[in-house]
């Protein structure tokens, strides 16, 4: 870990992300929306729907990283506008992801947090460019990758002059199969002594079952992670990617209406 | 899961194990106390101090499975005698472990709750045995273990008479090495959905790391175990395994307040 | 590896298992036969073809340890005499796996070799059991063992009296799913470095498909394995475990005479 | 699978790439050379080291993926330069790595051979220019991925129109620590059975051990693999990346002269 220079926590030092009004690191922040953009319609409804239950920001990809070249890939910039209608309409600061070292310069015109998905997370040219353009950036755990290689990514970042990186816990692989990935939540109390940069979980990618979403999202909140990024869709049956485990609106308020009061609650609790 | 017929949960159906008149299955049970039984002294300080913590059971291993043949291998039946003895004071009832299908009924004379560690998860002939022991099980998942196969595990045991298993997820083997196994916390909602037996865990040697057992303890709460195992020794720099990974009395006293408010909590929150 | 004091290698030595005129170390020896005795017939007729085909010793499992209780558990003592009859007729030395510490005195005298399955690695009464039975054994590393932890349950054996223990990599669990385990093949080179005792092979469980099997065992003789066990069935078709992954004796017949003359051109290979 | 178009084996097709003359896919062709370019001085005393041992074209890293942003990230353009002197004086193609979509173009001036690491085998921008390249590519395995998420990797390459895609094992992530990663060799039969594409083993990143990449390369060529890709350095202490694993030119010598031997034989052996 001696190479964490930037990234390492000194003392009790704790970085806060500042997007618009929200202070990731400081409130449990809930960044929600559909996995991809795939018509107006479709992220304007899920857009309302989430604020009303209570998120802080809207997600929704227009470029997607498939398994296979002949999946949806997104709608690309005509995403990027959709999701600029929708932060208009409902003031939500928009987490979107970028894949292309090329791109990130313009899509940082439309998004307020540049995400780097699980199987970017080792892409040095990519990681090099979002740390030069000016926008914090969502960094998710490679699925393979050990919590000192993470951080080393983080590193990339902020050594070019970025310091807003948010941390994103979204699953290990494993060998077991019952779960897509293994939501390793100890990430969260382990990041903490090791760095001062804020983390969140993705309940969504990293259990892949929706049965399973409403309890990692309550011990998220417990084990001390602040935030979640999580799957919102408003017709889910319909969705172009990973349709088995967007939840509904309904179901996403009942979970929200349960995580703030545990937060305030644990804000509340004697620390000792 | 075709062959899981005992094991299975129909419905709502939820089983509860009594220990004395601790429900398991119902409460928040916490299950305290060291590694292995090394002197009476060591045991009864120990055992007064996380019954004065609020502690429903005490643990502590007269029968240890170690790596190396060279290893302390616990104190046996002298060993079982001291946590009779700590029973008595406390009224603590007691969870030992059983590593020999000979030695399952005369141990269980003394035990309250049969532990089977890891290591012999799919040691059948052991299953079989505590299956006809009378006492109920507390079932630690195999590192290696998916949870179909660690259902099936218990299936072995109720099949043979004993409705009486708890399941207890105590960290999976993976790639990373900042912690000593990772803690699949997720088991936890997953189990409930496919099985009524109760599920635990343990936040001591899933992560390996004092620093981390606080946070995960709470998230287990949050997540809806029924409870956890968890290493205390009266001086852990003394002990004679997992030294660096037992709880001082003080620092699990810490813990204790913190979880307790936290299930009331939560017991109170409405469901929906 | 400092407890490892009778299983590491101290310079050049290398252990040989005698077992009739077969030397486990020095030939390159071929266990074969089925996944479990299931009647006389069965046995006889795969017995006599994979002698026929150039076994050295057959396998046969009397007591299988199954993921679920309600599978088939093998025929046990009647498994044994069938064995033994097999053994008469064709000369071929018996290796047959013990489950249970109990079974250990009476099991030796059917066995030649007793097998120690991978979900027992770590059952260490057993190992002293087999330690103390005067029989070699034949230790299958755990599905999610270390090198290091495997060698340690060798001590086990080796310190309990008995020095003729083999070695068996039989694949570990990982995150693929084309193949049932991953065979790790660098195992053979790595314990031939680590300890003087001999390593084999088993490319049916660890692979899990018919047609991975032949290009595994070429490359096992390659990477110096001293032997391999391997699964055959007279009729596959009709096993009562692991079916679709037993050879038949044309199969098998087929790889021997590939495997043979391999082994032959590298013993003349000049080594440098 | 149903989405491997192109990639999936049709029959007994095959798919030989060309490279000057030679033949992936028919000879079992050895890429050898250091880690990274160092010095014109370093680079050619190695190739000139390998092309005497026999080596069938030059590998050599301009542009270095490492895990942190402080450890030497490779020469660049000047690397390229010197790959290319190498060239002209040796005759030996040259293999060297792409890490960001921009750099295709002018890097494929350079190269015979593109390599995409292991990192970088799901940066579907970097697999899109690289099949828009006109190069052959040497497509490392993801250490986290499975065998179909590799061919559809290969996938995105092939569907851009450019056919000649090596792969290459190069060993998987596993709880192993012994070596730093675990060859997957039965990948070798398997890719065999589902693609037509040439496939080759990385002994050096997949083992970690100079003592090991004997007997696994020995073992590669045994379990039908196409060639390998393995590092050599003039002077392995004074390496700046991976010092511990390159070997010397007479270690890779030795092996070869046990490697082209073996090939020979088993073109010879009779298939059945």
């Amino acid at each position: 870990m001696k190479n964490l220079k930037l990234v390492a926590r000194q003392k009790a030092q704790r970085t806060t992300v500042n997007v618009s009004n929200i202070q990731i690191g400081r409130d449990f922040i809930v960044i929600a929306g559909p996995c991809s953009v795939e018509s107006e319609n479709q992220l304007l409804e899920t857009a309302r729907a989430v604020k009303a239950a209570g998120a802080d920001m809207l997600r929704g990809g227009a470029f997607k990283p498939r398994t296979s070249p002949y999946d949806f890939q997104g709608l690309g910039i005509q995403g990027l506008k959709i999701l600029e209608k929708a932060k208009q309409e409902t003031g939500l600061p928009i987490v979107t992801e970028v894949v292309d070292p090329r791109d990130v310069t313009w899509v940082a015109e439309f998004a307020d947090v540049l995400q780097i998905g699980t199987r970017n997370m080792q892409n040095f040219s990519l990681l090099k460019e979002v740390g030069r353009s000016g926008r914090p950036v969502l960094l998710k755990r490679g699925m393979h990758s050990t919590l000192v290689e993470w951080l080393n990514c983080a590193e990339y970042i902020l050594s070019e002059g970025n310091p807003d990186v948010i941390l994103c816990e979204r699953g290990i692989r494993t060998f077991e199969t019952y779960t897509r990935n293994t939501l390793d939540l100890s990430a969260v109390p382990a990041i903490k002594e090791l760095s001062h940069l804020p983390i969140i979980i993705d309940p969504t990618h990293s259990t892949g079952r929706l049965s399973l979403i409403a309890s990692m999202s309550m011990a998220a909140v417990a084990a001390g992670a602040d935030g979640m990024i999580i799957e919102v869709h408003h017709k889910p049956a319909e969705a172009l990617c990973d349709a088995d485990q967007a939840l509904t609106p309904d179901t996403f308020s009942s979970i929200m209406k349960r995580l703030r009061p545990l937060k305030s609650f644990l804000n509340d609790l004697p620390s000792d």
